[in-house]
């Protein structure tokens, strides 16, 4: 397995997105076929893009059709045009778990994971943060995701302490979390600006913010970007458009030069 | 992709506990290896305590490490002794997503899924229960895990509504989401039996308690019993002992008739 001989998660995608003028990840999701045609499909996306995208994230869906095997040599083939590749595996479970499920994405090849800080750090997520940065994964924390039932969870409020009656937002719990355990972004769905600007005022420049949640979800990337996201995740608008690269090319443009 | 032909996910393994005797869904985690040698351990820990579990649990970290074709032939093997397979995946993503996990493992042969209710009902969990009930397959809600860190999330209060001052646990709300959205099961760790008497409440008879933590992680059978559980998730203090069958039928034998 390999050791953390390389620069944080955190300065090799903020490395990419300078070189590539573009603060767009971009997110592929194949599941309906074939293994083979999926890869070739993946494999497809990414070539069609990489001129415009800064980092690759995959969903969980992706590595159960195809098989770890062939996310093996998908990621290895983008590694090697140094992109960095992030598992959306949003983990929540007990420690040892998330230790194993995060050694089996080291060794497929992944370098950033992300994690629910609901897990709770004692016995849940502590061990998973201290193997990762030994290994020189980089570890994404949900603040706020971008679907209208985020309401629920992550917009509820908390009650400070047993003998307290101030109450506080789950997801600036999340965010204060996400400062405190070192994480190396933050996920806060474009779809929320406001919330976006207030998860900026605590995670500072210490944490880079990640958002979803761009185009199909509604979310846009000037408003987003003025109210403190670093880097866009971005699927379906890119991968479901006729030509993927042109789309993923004007993605870019507005990231780093936004109309306002 | 089959279709919901077959009696609800619950009534499965009630009819399963009942005529093996045992309460005791057998985890089966195997990581260190390689893929070949894992399946036949992960077999060879199934053969030796079949006679004495209900149901048998994989891990994530599991299917990355042997790959969904070999976990299919595995699940094929274990269901083709007549036991239901549950994929403990914590499902907490947005619908799109949630779905299509869902279905690459309905392909897999999963019969079950766990879900955490923290993600919400719209946009979220919505067209999971949906799509997971149309085609067979049973939804686990987690209520309150077994780890010390759970209670950052899983204890903690929430306000009820933006002009309310009155606060319940999370726990609760997430216990009346199961029932509300007809859950097969509720995920409630052996390690805090008060949590599974007052969770029990919530749920009655329609939302069978599903407890890990027995054992290694402190649990202890009898009392959690008493509490209210229906089924003990059991792992390590199964697969790790010199002689997994015979552990686990005293596991078994105490599940239904504890010595209290």
């Amino acid at each position: 397995m390999r050791q953390n001989s390389q620069k944080p998660f955190k300065e090799r995608i903020l490395q990419s997105s300078r070189s590539k003028q573009s603060r767009i990840v971009l997110a592929i999701d194949v599941h309906d076929g074939r293994p083979r045609e999926l890869t070739d499909q993946a494999i497809g996306l990414f070539e069609q893009t990489r001129q415009s995208i800064c980092s690759v994230k995959f969903g969980r869906q992706t590595i159960l059709s195809i098989g770890p095997e062939r996310t093996s040599e998908l990621l290895s083939k983008i590694r090697g045009y140094g992109f960095t590749t992030i598992i959306d595996d949003k983990l929540n479970d007990i420690d040892e778990t998330n230790a194993a499920i995060t050694k089996a994405y080291v060794n497929i090849g992944f370098d950033a994971i992300t994690v629910n800080p609901f897990t709770g750090w004692k016995g849940g997520l502590e061990t998973t943060f201290k193997f990762a940065h030994e290994h020189g994964m980089g570890l994404l924390a949900l603040v706020y995701m971008s679907h209208p039932g985020a309401s629920e969870g992550y917009g509820q409020r908390v009650l400070l302490g047993a003998g307290s009656k101030k109450t506080r937002p789950e997801f600036e719990i999340f965010a204060e979390k996400a400062v405190e355990w070192k994480a190396d972004g933050a996920v806060v769905g474009a779809t929320r600006p406001n919330i976006v600007r207030r998860a900026k005022e605590i995670l500072g420049t210490s944490v880079p913010i990640f958002s979803p949640g761009v185009g199909t979800q509604g979310g846009e990337i000037a408003r987003s970007l003025k109210a403190g996201t670093d880097y866009f995740i971005i699927g379906r608008s890119i991968t479901e458009a006729q030509n993927p690269g042109k789309i993923a090319e004007e993605f870019a443009r507005v990231s780093i030069s936004p109309h306002d």
